[in-house]
């Protein structure tokens, strides 16, 4: 029987001032994932280690995405799915999105590509609304297209990428839940005007910085002036990690996703080693569990190993 | 005595989802201004034609720039300024930002480019606090830089230029009366935030539609939920020219600064020509007296023509 292993890639959504538009593809870490083709419609889900992750199909961000794209196959084909999750579920580095990214990716090698990069998202964004609710792109774009990804509309569906210097990301998960929906729920529905332009601006500065590999623009552009004084409340240590990772070179960073992970940016990997070093000083001293990355921007998205 | 002539071009502020960051720089219509250098500590304004501009220095857009100049100059000197408006006050074309940008580019050329265009940015939004009540760099910026630029922030100073591919602009000037008080009034002191997330997914998406050359990007990022819905009400037939524009080719566009003009931007000009026409049919139709202007992108800003 045909069957693939693939590594599906962490995410960093939200962007600091890209909420809900701007993700961005990590080289590490991976979730691991074998894929079968089945002679039969169904979708087996196989958990490798122990996350408690649902194995009813429908309930479960690799299943529910599988399940959406087989309702556009009339072929008696069914699909298995056992997964090694490294991305530890709750993290804000796009835990859901690796499984249900990496599924579909996996599903459609198998059929011979049959469906182009956005049908994938759409189908992936099923597994999305089931772990927080809603169909949102910003991990799964970037986790399938790789690289550094503007949605700019989910209906419809417009997905950018924009080309990025090299750039390393140090990554800490402090190990407390925030939970996406509370993450969700603090945010203020209208924001001021002049927050609203200033953010915009920042955007656009963002995007410049990307593409222009201005790296001082970049770090100027990384400013969010409307979630991160109201999320960041709900992460332990943040004002103090962003500050002293900027005073140790880092070009900026924010939350990852609703967090409670916090990434920052540097322009080489002695410098995110430092940022790392610091996170470090800052969560001992706190006493908080916490688990740190130090990586580099995925430009392949979900990567398909052997079959 | 040393003396300049020089070509002050009109710009676009606000470019649509840019509202207060993205303006562009037109190749017309220019002011076409003189300016003298004088040993004498005095500012004089001459008005060659008649606009009813006034001529006391601090409560001329261009004299008041020019002051805030000499404050920062030791020299026994001053400027006689002689300005030929073709940019009509209060189209929104950026009339006021031709003449205190053209003024301190003139003086600066005459003082042997003693300041650098950031200190230029600074001394002309003099002129645009006198004209409008507000500092602000929107049309000022790009007339003195050329081209499309960012302000990313005004205090401290971030301009970004901001590269793009050909494009044509149509400009269609309604001769109705918006004064940018009210038009600045008439604005929601706060936005909802999915209002505020849509604007920055399309400023991204336009800035990177600009970088990358990519005329259909631009064309779908050409949208403002936030600003074009309120302030399109005070000027007649914007709707419709909108709708029709669009169907005639053009990528897109909307209000210019705070209107009444309208602009458009095509790929070529043959588009941008059947554009014009579409302005001028609706005018005509509405009776109401407009100008039109079928124009590119001014690359290098304010010009120097001879001394």
């Amino acid at each position: 029987m045909k069957e693939v292993k693939i590594y599906s890639p962490a995410t960093v959504a939200n962007i600091v001032c890209g909420f809900d538009v701007l993700g961005m593809c990590l080289a590490e870490p991976c979730d691991v994932m074998h894929v079968k083709l089945l002679a039969e419609k169904k979708v087996v889900i196989n958990n490798i280690n122990n996350h408690q992750l649902p194995t009813d199909a429908s309930q479960n961000t690799a299943g529910a995405s599988i399940l959406a794209m087989l309702d556009d196959i009339n072929d008696e084909i069914g699909f298995e799915i056992s997964i090694e999750k490294n991305i530890k579920p709750g993290s804000g580095i796009g835990s859901s999105a690796a499984s249900a990214a990496g599924a579909v990716v996996a599903a459609n090698h198998l059929l011979g590509n049959k469906f182009g990069n956005e049908d994938l998202v759409r189908y992936a964004m099923f597994g999305e609304k089931v772990a927080s609710g809603v169909k949102h792109a910003d991990n799964i774009a970037p986790c399938i297209y790789g690289g550094i990804t503007l949605i700019r509309s989910i209906f419809p569906l417009d997905i950018v990428s924009i080309p990025a210097p090299q750039l390393y990301v140090t990554v800490v998960h402090p190990q407390i839940e925030v939970r996406t929906s509370d993450a969700r729920q603090i945010l203020r529905k209208e924001v001021l005007l002049k927050d609203a332009i200033r953010q915009w601006g920042n955007i656009a500065g963002l995007v410049a910085g990307f593409i222009k590999n201005d790296y001082e623009l970049i770090s100027r552009s990384l400013e969010d002036v409307i979630i991160e004084p109201v999320r960041s409340m709900l992460i332990p240590g943040f004002d103090e990690v962003k500050l002293k990772c900027k005073e140790a070179g880092a070009l900026g960073g924010g939350i990852s996703g609703s967090g409670p992970s916090i990434f920052m940016l540097s322009k080489n990997e002695a410098t995110a080693r430092s940022v790392e070093a610091v996170m470090i000083n800052i969560y001992n001293k706190i006493e908080l569990t916490y688990h740190t990355y130090v990586t580099t921007i995925n430009d392949h998205g979900v990567k398909i190993i052997n079959e």
